[in-house]
């Protein structure tokens, strides 16, 4: 009797903490090959994206930050550091919501979510009060790993990069999908029918996001030395969705 | 080398098509008996809401449904069929947005979703056009189930009750939580440090609505043919949250 799962998630071992200029896509393959298992195409590839920004080198120190005077002002309202509401608006289009200890922005790749994405945590502060940023591009940063891996590995290993997200409405946070490549990212079951020839009207099913998910609770807070997780087991459709294609239209954002 | 994975997913074999008055616990364990695995104190079992609506009889005809002046007025407004309409209005306890085609609604629960989880899909209409609810108590079902699955198998099988669920901002549903028992659902990490010994700001991992998302996944829309996913391998924190625990309090809900 076979004890395969349906879908099996694999923890990366051993991967060391990622400073700028790290070749993660070597880091990752050398973790890979430590995994009791064999890599096929279509297995996938959730990665913090911590470890992709500090490779990209997105770690600022706030003592280079020169807040302007909107920053400051902001800052003062929501009780945060000014330099650091600066970087968050550099990192953004738009402000949603704000109010003591937050600010809920539209980021400039187009998602929405707390502070822009910047992170303090797990950050050496040693050389000064830091802040990292998201990879400046993380659907590019996803389709170079993607084609790294391919040349390593000789298997279509698709990418993506999560981060914790707030949520509307519900508590807790979930990992979601920033930055996608090599799989399908959204499954558009439209004009398809159910089992009773009825057509479906719940039709996209967001797939980056349901594995993002799953593989990001692996990860936990010790995310720093869990960084990576391989996820083997389903059907494999590529497409050349990205991450991008997540974010609601804007004219149909109901809650700007 | 052990090949076992850190987390484990496998669809249930061979439910059948639930209806009312199913004993949904003597089914779903006597399909627990047919996986390729031993159950564990721990292990998560995710279910579709559907087949708990199903077998608690929450089949609605809309035939049988009289709507008031309200809901034929909201009816018109948003383009759906009064008597649907009705049914929203009395699972929920506000109306958040509403546009032609769409009224998203507070559910009498606490939780945010469209149509008050109300589903016309793989439902057989033969009978006459008909609507599925949500378990009057998604959280007491959970317990339930949790409760008889101890009695059947001598494990504490931790149950969560999924549905797929819209979100602000970001295209595509994903499982989430609606009730749950005998798990960590939220995993506070308030006071704890990172790896620089800086206190962590994300404090609050929400647990069920990720395993709910992986595991809604492979259920795919073919949702009655594979409604269970049995979850193993994660550590095991028992805790009485439920899934009334993730709903975002009232005077903390920026998006009313």
């Amino acid at each position: 009797m076979s004890t395969r799962a349906d879908m099996a998630m694999h923890v990366l071992p051993g991967i060391p903490l990622i400073e700028a200029g790290d070749d993660l896509a070597a880091i990752l393959h050398a973790a890979l090959g430590r995994l009791p298992v064999t890599l096929a195409d279509g297995d996938v590839l959730v990665l913090a994206q911590k470890i992709v920004s500090k490779a990209e080198g997105r770690l600022v120190r706030l003592a280079d930050v020169t807040p302007s005077a909107r920053a400051v002002a902001l800052g003062a309202e929501t009780d945060k550091d000014p330099r650091l509401v600066q970087l968050i608006l550099d990192e953004s289009t738009e402000i949603l919501r704000q109010r003591p200890g937050m600010l809920l922005v539209r980021h400039r790749r187009g998602f929405v979510g707390a502070h822009a994405g910047i992170d303090q945590s797990n950050i050496d502060h040693a050389d000064g009060e830091g802040a990292l940023l998201l990879p400046v591009d993380p659907d590019a940063s996803a389709m170079a790993l993607h084609a790294a891996l391919l040349e390593l590995s000789g298997k279509r290993i698709a990418v993506i990069i999560a981060d914790s997200m707030n949520r509307a409405w519900r508590l807790g946070t979930i990992g979601g999908a920033i930055g996608c490549a090599g799989l399908q990212v959204l499954d558009d079951l439209r004009g398809s029918s159910d089992m009773y020839g009825r057509e479906l009207k719940v039709t996209l099913i967001n797939r980056a996001d349901s594995l993002a998910a799953g593989a990001c609770l692996l990860m936990g807070e010790s995310v720093e030395r869990t960084p990576a997780v391989l996820i083997q087991g389903l059907p494999w459709r590529p497409t050349a969705q990205t991450a991008r294609d997540i974010i609601r239209p804007l004219a149909e954002d109901m809650f700007r």
